[in-house]
């Protein structure tokens, strides 16, 4: 057997540079007594811990641990700060909001502003906030969504500077995907240019799990549940039916994070495709094939990024009304190009389609998510106390780490095809890559 | 205002004779000791209790009581029964399933066949069953589906009699919704003109609720639940964007039960939209602009079924392949024409669809669906025994009852627009008939 | 076998006059335009709909009906109404008061009160409410519990009405069991005798579900649905054990609702044990005996009031430190005279006992339960508006009804031992009551 | 404020030598083509990655990787396997045994034997197992428990060679706590002391998450899960009641991370209890009090180890009937402790005691557990088929490892009271260890 090609893009080679948080000047304002660990600031978490050779270990690529110094660059009683939620909902931005708000107020900080529907509400004519306090953040947990609503979309960094002064807000937490913190990026830069004071502190949301140097992100985990809720489904109606084939399309553009471990939680998948490791329609074809007149039944997973290429040689994106080219959907090409030949074929096949969308990701979080939420915020309030600032919050073996947006926009997160979580799928599933 | 018209087609008017339960002959085989209710034969439930004039209670307009009788046609000891289920899955079939089995071998009976997909496992060529035991069926509960799978199409009386006498056969439970049970009753009537003493038990099956002439069916309370998830979903999605617009599509083609109920059971809801009330285009954008200005968000909940006049006269339904005429999907054809007019309009409206359909009825009953799956097996099987045929097990004003497959095949049972459910929908959401 | 005996104590004999409602005087506020139903004030529910003989269907035995009439009593906008929870918790409280404060105001009340933890924020100490509107009620039905509180306690009928009159409220609300209103009947002859013009209608509440005259009451389905899931763990426990037995105790102080229904939707216990059918300590030895050494595990469900007789008898009450009387718990009782019965034997046996508590009822109504409530507080408000007074919403026959506070106190609703529930649950568990 | 004292007892100094892992002997049968990760035998994952002076990191204390080898010590054609599950139930176990079988199976290996009921299975007196196939463990993932029954206490490693060698099983995986894996150790001793060629696998059990060395074990997620549901149903309690007190008492005999945990996800705590801090009676009287006057509800949230020395002081543990020393419950002591504080206070406090217990732990693994169980069980057989041996297989930043049996028992994982999760917990709760 050929030896497996890694498909994750090669991405530049690490300085310990690139490890480094920018600060916004010395910390003057002593810590008020606390039970919270302090860390000192020579603390690391070393990036790459697993080696054959102990020689290579590189202690100079390390992460800064997250959480209170000893002194504090501003003095909580005197600063306002702001929170914003960007991009797609993720289950957990709720128990985010009210973590940060809670720990804010209970360092004494005067005010927290919302600031409504993402970056918008930041800007020039979308200018819209709420006061958040412990009363309307009280039961926001139990509720899934934004409570502050959110929007796509970037705003001048100069406007955001200018509604940032305007209210005295002193930090910043974005909490939103790669686009978003590229933007917290923008701003932070140019804060920086006009030689302000104010902190913008990233709190890393993707469902799917993706974002670069960090382990995991929030809502992740919930988003799993669900989506082994919608293969349980699958799996029950491929059984019931005579060669019964269900396909389940789940999120993951460009990686397969949520659909592989989807696999494994259920244990009912026969197929999984995801756009880190190609596949081939005529294995496919074979793999169903085989399958039904075996077992009766198959279930698909399929990425929503998978097979992009293969979907585009047959089905070539068109442009739409606004011009913007369009390509298909995976899951109903699947669904259509399976059904096609199981009829040339004269093989019956009841095929089902379930495609779970927003009921993944508008969800509550679970208890895991909720647990890591309120870390988070709890992390993030107290890093940007202690004047740091260019950087998001990250986890990573199984501390809270700091992680320049400098570091985690260079690319996203894949599937590693070597490694032990796509091992086991391989092990559990069939291989449709075509190969020998 | 104008009086509402009740949408529910005239059925032809009731006779006592209707209400006639086909029996295979006498009872002679003495009901041995037992805790449970023994029926008398001349015990009814009224059809039709609220009444405003006392004379006009009819009492020759009534069910029989289903259970046991102080006699019983067939000796369990000697004979076996078989269980087949047909049509699209519903929460609890597999509960009665093994409610009838445990039931059936309880009395002593011989052997439970259980056929495989359908009528089409008592056909000559696709003849296929399991035998049932205590140990196969004794956790299918705890798994949504059919353990005996399941399909449409019907299968000539002819050779699924043969297949009965093959198996010396003396009860069939058929369990499905009023297409199977059509089956059934051609089924019966053929066992009658050949003299075979062959009972054909019905259990109502139907995740809309629609079978005439039964309070409720099992099922339907966990699809609610199911619905009542994705419209939650659909809330948070549209609380959480810019002028945010949910569509959720819930199952009923010719019902609008589902809908309505888990309308009722979300709170949530701006509209709601049902095959037995129409509605204009009209009406629908006004009220989603006025609803999108003042709150800011909007749920709508379409039934399958709701609006089909109207679709189809803009978007005609066109010949598929295979020639059938295939009208459009309401809720893609809603999405569309709301996106067109506020685009039209130039206001922002972000738009969710979200269709939860098989995750809503793959999955595994709740509790009170449960329980009653268990009592409708058990009633079933005691029906049976006291040889009783031609008839399903309904349930009505909290007592099982027998009604004829002549009476449930008459029609489909659909939302009463006068009565209290859908006059508290109608309190609780936006009017869009656009009538004055 | 012996007839089995039913434990329902002898309840009065009915009287047409029994089904009376009281109204406040006669309706001249012409009911403004609405799509409701509207009910004509002769609208009859029949009590009794099952017979044997025709002749003995006594149409003079049933319920008025709950809805809107053609003319109100009250000009919604000339009045303010008020909400008081009492009692334990139960599923659904906070969509209840949610369902009478959103449709109150659609009618245009001026003013909702909701009194805080029961009758004593009606009391001249503890007065205390809030205001309710659609914004702080918006999302309690995310939420189990009371939003008010609750707590349990008369307070004089005097000081109540005195808290009415100077608040201007026409209308009290009062959500709780049969204590709470009997004390709401005490209020309304108050009142009566006073002369005022005030209306109390009652919600009620019981997770029991042990409302004389009242098919369902609202709570109950969704405490089946946890007392299930407790069940499902003991039958895990007890079949991954050696010799596994689980003990589940349940609410159910003097019926056994929940206990038998949650039997039938679990399909998964050996023994059901309620207040209304008595047993004996050595058939229930012998049966755990039997179904140990025959299939290694065993289920048991006691209803908290069951065995208390029994119960007594060994285990005398005993005064506590306030001298009242205090009895057992019949779950710890027989956990411990099993674990003793085994012990003696010298056979082993691996007890588990759980005791679900608080879990089933601080919860969130299931969807069933939800929608239930949204109709419990339209018709509440409806009826309200017509006049009504001195009577509570019931549900019978699929129809909301008002049933007098006179006669829903008369007694408690039991499980009939001769109905089909408790014979169906006979018909899946062994018998313990020693009869022969 | 003094310094936090971590009260985790000293353990001895680590060695090199101490992760070296036992092996049969050479690895002679070449892999078979494989997809799967090849690890080879000089990967380490380092074991502490945290660190201030990188001088100090120390690449000679790291755990071998687990995973297939490219040469195996077994031909799988060629052994039969077996599988045993010891102790408390715990959610995952049927995932783990599920995925041992398949993918032992996967490999080719001849019989798996499930031995019934924990070692005892493997007892010349209580000989007893099933054989495992993928027919028979197909659906058993979809419910809690283990399928193969579980009991505690050891049997002599003679008896259970003797089982061994009599079933010609290679591979013996036990799955279990820190007790479980001390017998795996003797057992494997004795093997190496006989020059047996068995493999002794373990897969670390404990629903506290309490394994040494180990990040994360399977069912402590799920723990989680529904110890949050516990604590809402008491946050609800609590707030539905004058001056309600809410105690949960979770798992957590000699650590607290499920009752962190819980409290960092519910973010509804109040105060949280856990064994590894100490606190006072009058402390926590104070909060209390000061709590319930201020907001009007407390949630209290003490794991069952927690205050056991305060406890014993005050209510010394007695005798029982057998002569053990038997202490009190943490959790019914705090509750009595508490009311007659109130009592003499004169102040009202509604108390309400939840003891979620067995609920926790018999239900099915989320997601994230089920997903890890296969992973693990995959590791499983990889390793053993390796000629590992005397191990668990670990779980340590982000990789499946191995740990030797003597590793894993020298004591039990605590909560660090200066580590990150507890400090957020501190965070968000109030202090009442009493100290200034």
């Amino acid at each position: 057997m050929a030896a497996v090609q890694n498909q994750t893009p090669i991405l530049p080679k690490l300085n310990p540079t690139d490890f480094q948080i920018p600060t916004l000047g010395e910390c003057t304002f002593p810590t008020p007594p606390t039970r919270s660990e302090i860390i000192s600031e020579n603390e690391r978490i070393l990036y790459q811990s697993r080696f054959s050779d102990p020689s290579k270990l590189n202690p100079s690529l390390a992460f800064e641990v997250a959480g209170l110094r000893d002194h504090m660059f501003f003095d909580p009683h005197d600063i306002n700060v702001g929170i914003v939620t960007c991009g797609g909902l993720c289950p957990g931005l709720n128990d985010v909001i009210r973590a940060i708000t809670y720990s804010s107020l209970g360092y004494g900080v005067k005010k927290v502003y919302g600031f409504k529907f993402g970056y918008r509400g930041l800007s020039r004519q979308g200018r819209s906030y709420i006061l958040l306090d412990t009363k309307n953040v009280n039961t926001i947990h139990y509720i899934g969504g934004s409570f502050l609503g959110s929007s796509r979309g970037p705003v001048p960094p100069e406007e955001m500077i200018e509604t940032l002064k305007l209210l005295k807000i002193s930090v910043l937490f974005t909490i939103g995907g790669d686009g978003t913190q590229r933007g917290a990026k923008f701003l932070q830069d140019k804060i920086t240019e006009m030689g302000e004071k104010i902190s913008v502190i990233g709190i890393p949301k993707t469902i799917d799990n993706d974002i670069l140097y960090v382990d995991k992100t929030f809502g992740f985990d919930t988003a799993v549940e669900k989506a082994r809720e919608a293969i349980i489904c699958a799996h029950v109606e491929a059984k019931s039916a005579p060669h019964g084939l269900s396909i389940v399309k789940l999120m993951g553009r460009d990686s397969g994070f949520i659909s592989a471990k989807a696999t494994l939680a259920s244990g009912d998948v026969n197929i999984c495709l995801i756009p880190e490791e190609p596949f081939t329609l005529e294995a496919l074809f074979k793999a169903v094939e085989s399958r039904l007149l075996r077992q009766n039944h198959c279930v698909i997973v399929v990425a929503e990024g998978a097979g992009a290429e293969l979907m585009a040689k047959i089905q070539p994106p068109v442009k739409d009304a606004s011009g913007n080219l369009k390509g298909g959907d995976i899951g109903v090409f699947l669904k259509e190009q399976i059904q096609a030949h199981f009829k040339k074929l004269d093989m019956e096949c009841t095929t089902r389609y379930i495609d779970p969308s927003y009921t993944i990701r508008a969800c509550q979080p679970n208890a895991s998510d909720a647990a890591f939420c309120e870390e988070l915020g709890n992390k993030a309030v107290n890093s940007a106390l202690s004047g740091k600032t260019g950087c998001i919050v990250g986890f990573w073996n199984q501390q809270f780490t700091l992680v320049p947006f400098s570091l985690i926009t260079r690319g996203r997160k894949m599937v590693q095809l070597d490694e032990h979580m796509w091992c086991t799928v391989k092990a559990m599933t069939t291989d449709v890559t075509g190969r020998q």
